[in-house]
């Protein structure tokens, strides 16, 4: 058994495993992790190489009660639900806001899946001269859309459908692609869509 | 005693207090609250009137356990250090991004204040197109201060002092007035600083 000058036991496997996940790179191993997981680490990418500056926002937790003896442990705590969106930041200058969403299904994107506040929030952000989007994966298509959030919400509005079609998704979004790294093409899609 | 159709007693009170809080509108009860709780409720204004689009983002915490019957509750969780500052968001079609900071000092202000990760975070901001500040608020003179992130930022590399002078921060920032609604006039201050 190795160990550290600590006393630690040195684990080879942990360690190359961190190093393949550093910076979304893609592995057998980590094949098939969530949208989230994807696009946190592919603006973990972007940020370290002073491209955007854009986080995901923690999801808020309401502590109810902290530990009477070690006063930095919550021993009761709840999530809360966040008024606003997954991410923001800024690229090339501009305010970015976005919500990321997953579908099982090949054909269309549940309307149900957008909650009332992140409508308020994205158009507020768009009103205000900010990119506002969502990312938008097909998960059994393996297809990931990034889709202007105005277009979203005005095909909402129309009120003839309670879905978006896969096809208006593929028309009048854009494909991030996918690479090593990093893990989605992000920065290139948000090119394609609002600076050409 | 007063009671509502679901069971549930009326607190006037209650009512009341809420009341005055809402959108940071001063009273005696609420005066010498902390600067982020001022700065937090002045936003949720400033939001509501669709002016800006500005939060803050919330302490991560490092959730370690969850209950095993009710799946919802947190039962052994730690705050983590934000990598990043506490407020961001959108005005004047601006990314905006600020940290929030108080001494208790009437001359000075120390660089120990301020973490590595917030300088090189809001260094990145500002060569992104960004607008990064500081809010500095000094408790015993009750004044609070807006200071450009570059301005305070390069005075610190100039490594002369451990600390900025109270006469520094008045000569180059703009004082943030105060009133009953908005509680900080904060856009204001951003325009007279970035704006004119």
């Amino acid at each position: 058994m190795i160990k550290y000058p600590n006393g630690e036991v040195y684990k080879p496997v942990e360690l190359k495993k961190n190093r393949k996940r550093a910076f979304g790179c893609k592995s057998s191993s980590n094949r098939g992790m969530s949208l989230e997981n994807d696009i946190t680490i592919s603006c973990e990418y972007y940020n370290s190489i002073d491209q955007t500056c854009i986080y995901k926002r923690p999801t808020p937790i309401k502590v109810v009660r902290m530990d009477k003896i070690n006063k930095a442990k919550i021993v009761e705590g709840y999530f809360s639900m966040k008024s606003t969106t997954d991410y923001n930041g800024i690229y090339r200058g501009k305010y970015m806001d976005f919500e990321a969403k997953e579908t099982e299904s090949t054909t269309s994107f549940s309307f149900k899946n957008i909650r009332s506040q992140q409508i308020t929030h994205l158009r507020k952000v768009s009103k205000l001269g900010g990119i506002a989007f969502f990312v938008i994966r097909f998960k059994k298509l393996e297809e990931t859309y990034l889709v202007d959030a105005d277009t979203l919400l005005n095909y909402m509005d129309l009120n003839i459908r309670k879905s978006f079609p896969y096809k208006f998704i593929k028309e009048k979004g854009v494909l991030i692609e996918e690479s090593y790294c990093p893990r989605l093409k992000l920065t290139e899609a948000i090119d394609k869509m609002y600076f050409k």
